[in-house]
């Protein structure tokens, strides 16, 4: 085994842009695994930036190197602004106008990170100490490129803690993705799709690679040309990663093709529920028979315009459970004395306790994993991101009910939402299914995690798991000079016999006029 | 865990045909895996042939079902017919010649393999005996196709041990293969191609698929339609096995795109060497420092014509080191004292001993994984199949030097050989660096391949682990329809443009001629 000797090097450049979180899950996932390496000896140094919301206080599990950065804001500010913000538009909006947002608003968002990657690779005095450090490998999320630019400069093998690259789900990035059964991200699509949505899906993804190739690429790619010798290319380096640690498994992710650096660690934050605090627990067993809903729609969305939460509390006072609500505002006048309004909630420990019946969350992966880990039938309101995507993939297996926030307070649509999926047992037999697939592996997802993880220390990379793909040009990778040859040779060949068959006829027709003359 | 309570079945219809030996190797790694099922308390059946060789013996490993067959050979006839034709064909065509008779002989066998699967289909007793046992899944090799059929009568989860799948590497029918960087089965290409090469690649592809679909596939489509409803196609059911237990890693093969319900098991039947029988552990002893050479062309090529043996013979006489050499024909002449000969040898200790310093195979998968799995470097003298894959694998990670039988016996060319492997010490490095690559897994191959046959057994299936791809048809799956669409709209689009730009230039015209006029 791997001795506490290792020095290991975290780029995590997360910071609260004006737009979109860049720090939220994809920080708590990544603090899980540095909180794990640390725990097998291993020594990690984190870089974050001034405005860093997440990684503001210090660690007893790793060090930091700080970047200045201005163009962030502060957490306040930033939960203000998406409360009004997102909730406003996801009632006002379609769901399309919400894509539309989203996917136009990524290119500002990669501007910030580039000029991130500028600003630390610029910063000599930093380069200078994390290259003395000789750390062993560097760990990023791809989601945002320039952890990925530190790594080639330091010449580091790169391991990723990825769900999302760039712009898309991180599998369309290295793994060969028919459009015909694999949805393609913010598509809303299954795997199992009518010809009009495979039409729909294939105008996804052209949408989607023309904004990448157009837009934002080409930030990244510049940055490389400054910092970096002629002809090394961004996608390259992108894709040359030495290990994928994928924040999904196929209990929750459509089946789809792979790659053999991939290693799956969907669920790797679960973890079998602990007690709960005593006032919690004498309420939660005061439930009786009927069990507990809890609810809870992520890190940043704790308020609610007042109509909405009205509804939802009238919804709950309605029901024999009793209610569990992560709930910041003020307290709505319609609040059943079932329903118990919390700051924070011990998530984990909930989701695991028996008297659960019910989880009403807005399909974060982390809460969705949970959700599955546990067997915990769902109720989704949807937000942003991946979020429709996530619970969708629930639905799909029969686990949980999709709710519009749009459409949220109207004709009882929640209260009808929560009943069904309490009085249905499919909703909870499935779920408990997922459970179980998801639970029987050979080794738990974090422990996966760090194997690899250690695997590459100690062999320096994992070259022997890269495939030649990535080195090529997309008209080779595709074999389209190769086909465009064969199509020549038999054209060339067709014509030939053409001209052959022409020029016989027409000599047997000379002769035969000779003849006849 | 699983208890010992589970009813398990596995197909293995192997017999010796007059051409291809139908079991050798393939029944070997088959019976490893059932043993090792057996060890854990599952009760196996296996049904077999009365021409079947390698499974004459009655086990205690499990019990057997036994399906009379015509055709097959007698393992001496079938031995020395091989001897005979292969060493003299190896030595006196090229190997294009080889891959094409190799080639052309894939039907012939297919037509066997459909002829035993409806002698068994059409068998009432034993398939109402299968069917009353009620077997929890059937585990098969699906390089021929007769146990898929016979899983799919009785409705059982489908578990293949798998490399080749009817007539190609076994990942080519279920994952995507790009052909720009994976080589072909039998090309003699790897995963780093030139143009040419890609277009050798290209044309080994095309040829494959035109032979497999006009001339195997339909062979096994026509028992589909004899014995099951309209509308089941076979190429289905091949690809919708719920496990393929592959037979290879990626320290072994070239890494590609994989699919989540491919497990890799490569090397499962290796393990550490046990001691040495008392006198061959003295011959291998009293070669002090310079080790011990060890030579097997595997189960059936013992014997060669004198004048090759007189070469090989002649050639370890030279050594310094001390040779063990499976060979049962007559003593060469030119044998030194430094070589035993022996009708069998117990290969993996000899490959686990610490004397060993080179391993002369013909490359068949086991022996390769064997060599991979102790770190000993190789000499390579492929005859047939994917031997010559096998060893190039090896070779283009330096840890291997290949020699064609052809010429083996030609300037001195043999002795050199082993000369390069044992003074160049980069060949041992190589193969040890593979041999750590192999071992530092999570989970030993064995224990992975029991894991997973036992989830099988536990959820009924993998449906989950399965993608939708295989229900489609091909134009739907690469998404032709969608393009030809999508390029039809674009076409309508731009003449409609061009229709309107003339009319407007038209009227413009006209305009100004009724002015001037």
């Amino acid at each position: 085994s791997w001795g506490g000797h290792s020095r290991f090097f975290s780029i995590s450049m997360f910071w609260l842009n004006r737009d979109i979180p860049l720090e939220g899950s994809h920080w708590l996932n990544m603090d899980n695994l540095i909180k794990a390496l640390h725990s097998k000896g291993h020594t990690v140094t984190v870089v974050r930036t001034t405005k860093s919301w997440c990684t503001k206080e210090e660690s007893l599990h790793y060090s930091f190197s700080t970047i200045p950065v201005t163009d962030g804001v502060e957490y306040e500010e930033f939960v203000k602004r998406i409360v009004k913000k997102v909730i406003d538009r996801v009632r006002n909006e379609t769901l399309t106008h919400l894509q539309i947002e989203m996917f136009s608003s990524m290119s500002k968002v990669h501007k910030h990170a580039c000029d991130l990657a500028t600003a630390v690779l610029k910063d000599k005095d930093l380069m200078k100490t994390l290259k003395e450090n000789q750390y062993d490998l560097v760990l990023t999320d791809p989601a945002w490129g320039a952890g990925i630019l530190v790594a080639h400069y330091l010449q580091l093998p790169l391991v990723y803690n990825v769900r999302w690259v760039i712009s898309r789900e991180g599998h369309l990035t290295i793994a060969p993705s028919p459009m015909s059964y694999i949805p393609m991200t913010l598509s809303g699509l299954s795997d199992k799709m009518t010809f009009t949505e495979r039409v729909k899906n294939m105008l996804f993804y052209l949408l989607f690679t023309v904004r990448d190739r157009l837009t934002l690429r080409p930030q990244y790619q510049a940055v490389c040309d400054e910092f970096f010798q002629p002809g090394v290319d961004f996608y390259e380096l992108l894709q040359g990663a030495d290990l994928w640690l994928m924040r999904v498994d196929f209990v929750f992710e459509f089946p789809r093709p792979t790659m053999p650096n991939v290693i799956y660690t969907g669920g790797f934050q679960c973890k079998p529920a602990k007690p709960l605090p005593q006032e919690l627990e004498e309420f939660v067993h005061s439930s009786g028979e009927h069990g507990v809903i809890i609810m809870s729609l992520g890190t940043f969305v704790t308020e609610f315009p007042h109509d909405i939460a009205d509804v939802i509390a009238a919804a709950f006072a309605q029901l024999p459970q009793k209610v569990i609500w992560r709930h910041k505002g003020d307290r709505p006048a319609t609040l059943g004395n079932n329903t118990l309004l919390v700051d924070w909630m011990p998530q984990n420990d909930l989701l695991g306790h028996s008297k659960t019946r019910l989880f009403v969350a807005h399909g974060g992966t982390n809460g969705v994993q949970e959700a599955i880990y546990h067997g915990i039938p769902v109720v989704g309101l949807p937000l942003f991101f991946d979020q429709y995507d996530n619970l969708l993939r629930l639905k799909e297996r029969g686990g949980a009910k999709l709710l519009s926030m749009a459409t949220v307070d109207k004709n009882n649509n929640f209260l009808e939402a929560l009943q069904d999926v309490l009085d249905e047992p499919s909703y909870r037999m499935n779920m408990q299914k997922l459970s179980r697939l998801h639970r029987d592996v050979p080794m738990e997802p974090l422990d996966t995690a760090l194997f690899w993880i250690e695997f590459v220390m100690r062999h320096k990379g994992a070259a022997h798991l890269r495939t030649e793909s990535y080195r090529m040009p997309w008209y080779s990778y595709h074999s389209v000079d190769v086909v465009l040859l064969l199509l020549g040779v038999v054209s060339v060949l067709i014509l030939l016999l053409v001209a052959i068959v022409r020029y016989l006829c027409v000599r047997k027709c000379l002769k035969r006029k000779i003849k006849s003359e």
